[in-house]
């Protein structure tokens, strides 16, 4: 059973408390092996990765077959049927529409001064995407990942993505086809990110690497941050409901569920203005826990980290809803625009009772890799953005320089940096001297 | 005497090559003392606090005065002359109209599907601003990080700042104030970066973390990433000149000094397409370090990191730009815009003669804390959207369910997570039922 409380009990804010603080997650402290297999990679770059790979992936590679050829990929894409095709094709469709929105604008001005003034985006030249192999090998997660990148102008794109065995998930290779993947690397683990920060004798190196992965994808992710540009490093799912009296508790219960057959250490929370209605749930979880295929993971998320909160409120609602910071939220209320604008920290907000969160994992349009733990209330799901650096412009004339440089002269001399100085008082002097 | 180097000379490949990979800082390896300190302060709070302010930093607090309190603050602003004052300002206008361009744009649509679609933008709740002490603690830098943050509408904003034997810089307390900082705290190091992330019984946590500091600093604010959000870990300061002949040998020469000046670490580089100017600048260069304050440390980062680049063309020029990926980039050329468009990689750029790196430093209005170490391959300076993020939303309809939600469904069977697929399905036999 999960824990439930209630807001108006005199122990609630301690418990409130607990439960936000609960670790979920246990991190095995692998950063000794990373570093080694990364140290590896770089000294002896494919022979290494070929190693690595036989070892862990019980895979023999050459340097020729480390990246999937067009036809091994034409062959397993064949391997998909015509439904499993059409919708990823339709979630390929909406994600790229969304996320072209997402581009932001240059600009340039001049200012009173006649200061000229502006910024300029540009994408990122390399991308490489982990995805999982096994049982996480996720389509969808290539789609999230590699359209934004496509999207912001990102010219080179590649996957590293384990195959152990050598067995491959066909879906994942045509999604990266669908998304405009350049290249499909037989690689993962630690070694996989080492080559795609450092590069290899056969893969050239990135500058941005995205993407979830396991506790050695996340340290080494870790490790190469500085040399590339990383993603957040993800957490396990979690989701919120706020819901009304009025909804089908079956359907609070699957939406719950549907965060925590994720994983063990997943998170379900619903929060209600009505016991009974929060009850109705639980038990309905439970049917549904009878007969769920990932009923093992999802019952013992349910049982250690599920929570059900009831408050007087929609208000109360709102402002617990921010402590928790939310990576799913669903707003099942009558009027999910009104609570909207009394929340503040939530990775995606999913409106109305018509709007499971599984919508937002597939095909909706909105991103799906999104800020766990808290993270949301500082930062923000993927997006083109993560994609695309900025930079700034600055063009002064000299009317403009003899305007404004007396003051950077004087902010130089107190921060005693006298060459600072100096380079707007020679321009200044010449300025003078023609005046 | 810097490296010359000339693009047209056979071995010039290996020379930049070795350029681009030289090793400019030796980070020593802080991370268990960082620890122990976060350790401490996570479990005395205030206690740790003051006891390792009262040891590095040689001052004995208090829980009462571990902030400046606004008596005292007043006091120091007091201190200001006139003309200082006046230039802070400027810079503080300067920074914050161009800041304010920056703030993104709110988004909601509906789509052809009937799925109402958007993002919402919402500042970080607090942020924490890290000013270091002594001899770098530059109020510029309190503008560059604070002004960003008060623009994105953060509600709470504070200052960790040590003050070694008591000594503040009265500038830093007036940058605050004009930046709109809540609270100065006296502390710094390690400890400084842990209460900001985790809260003492005095200090409340914050969500956000910026600014620059000593590698105790950068190792503390790599170990709270996650917890809190931290900007990135900043290098040793760079510039790049692309200069044709048609310049002042002594302007240049300034310009390549102003960053020299910063760090025996920095790197300061010419390219031209002129050697004979080459030799001018470097003979300027030469001749500014004979009387420069800072002479020690610009000429030993001239000496050991400067270098002057002869290139044919400026396309060329461009092309070697990009894989420096300069934090600061000057294009004094007749038509720097015609070049900036050959440019992609670089924090900010300075178009022409008449604008000196300097300006950027101060009162230019862009950030001056700008991606360093090649890192502007993948990243960009501060900005407001540091101190934002974006919330995702989608509402759909039952038409739009209808539309959209089957391929959902397929989607989240084919990644067998069953509960995905049924919290879609049972809402579409709703549907189904009714039709």
């Amino acid at each position: 059973m999960p824990v439930f409380l209630n807001a108006a009990d005199p122990g609630f804010s301690a418990e409130f408390a607990a439960l936000l603080g609960a670790k979920r997650e246990d991190a095995p402290d692998v950063d000794d092996t990373v570093a080694a297999i990364i140290a590896d990679v770089r000294t002896r770059g494919d022979a290494a990765l070929i190693e690595l790979t036989a070892r862990f992936d019980r895979l023999e590679l050459t340097a020729e077959s480390l990246a999937f050829s067009a036809a091994e990929i034409d062959a397993h894409c064949a391997r998909v049927c015509a439904e499993d095709r059409a919708a990823l094709e339709l979630a390929a469709e909406r994600i790229r529409a969304y996320h072209t929105r997402q581009m932001p604008e240059d600009a340039r001005w001049t200012d009173a001064s006649g200061a000229d003034l502006g910024w300029r985006w540009s994408a990122v030249g390399a991308a490489g995407l982990y995805v999982p192999g096994g049982l996480a090998s996720y389509p969808s997660s290539v789609l999230m990942n590699a359209i934004p990148a496509r999207v912001a102008g990102v010219e080179r794109l590649v996957i590293a993505c384990p195959t152990p065995d050598g067995v491959v998930n066909p879906l994942v290779l045509l999604a990266a086809r669908l998304s405009g993947v350049d290249t499909v690397y037989r690689i993962g683990g630690a070694q996989a990110i080492a080559a795609l920060a450092y590069g290899t004798e056969t893969i050239a190196p990135v500058d941005k690497i995205t993407g979830p992965g396991n506790a050695y994808v996340a340290a080494a992710k870790r490790r190469v941050f500085g040399r590339v540009g990383i993603d957040m490093i993800a957490g396990p799912s979690e989701i919120l409901v706020i819901a009304d009296a009025d909804n089908d508790p079956d359907w609070i219960a699957l939406d719950l569920l549907s965060q925590a057959e994720h994983d063990e250490s997943a998170q379900a929370l619903l929060i209600t203005t009505d016991a009974a209605f929060g009850q109705r749930v639980a038990q309905a979880v439970d049917r549904r826990l009878e007969t769920l295929e990932r009923r093992a993971i999802a019952g013992a998320s349910w049982r250690d980290f599920g929570a059900v909160i009831v408050v007087e409120t929609l208000d109360q609602a709102a402002e617990l809803s921010d402590r928790i910071a939310p990576e799913h939220l669903e707003l099942c209320v009558a009027d999910p625009e009104a609570l909207l604008t009394r929340i503040r920290h939530a990775g995606a907000v999913f409106m109305g009772a018509w709007t499971p969160e599984a919508v937002g994992d597939y095909i909706g349009g909105p991103n799906h890799v999104l800020p766990t733990a808290r993270s949301a209330r500082f930062s923000s799901g993927l997006s083109v953005l993560d994609f695309l650096k900025r930079t700034t412009i600055a063009r002064m004339t000299p009317q403009a320089l003899a305007e404004i440089g007396p003051a950077g002269e004087r902010l130089a001399q107190s921060e005693s940096l006298e060459a600072h100085g100096l380079s707007i008082r020679a321009r200044l002097d010449r300025l003078n001297r023609r005046g």
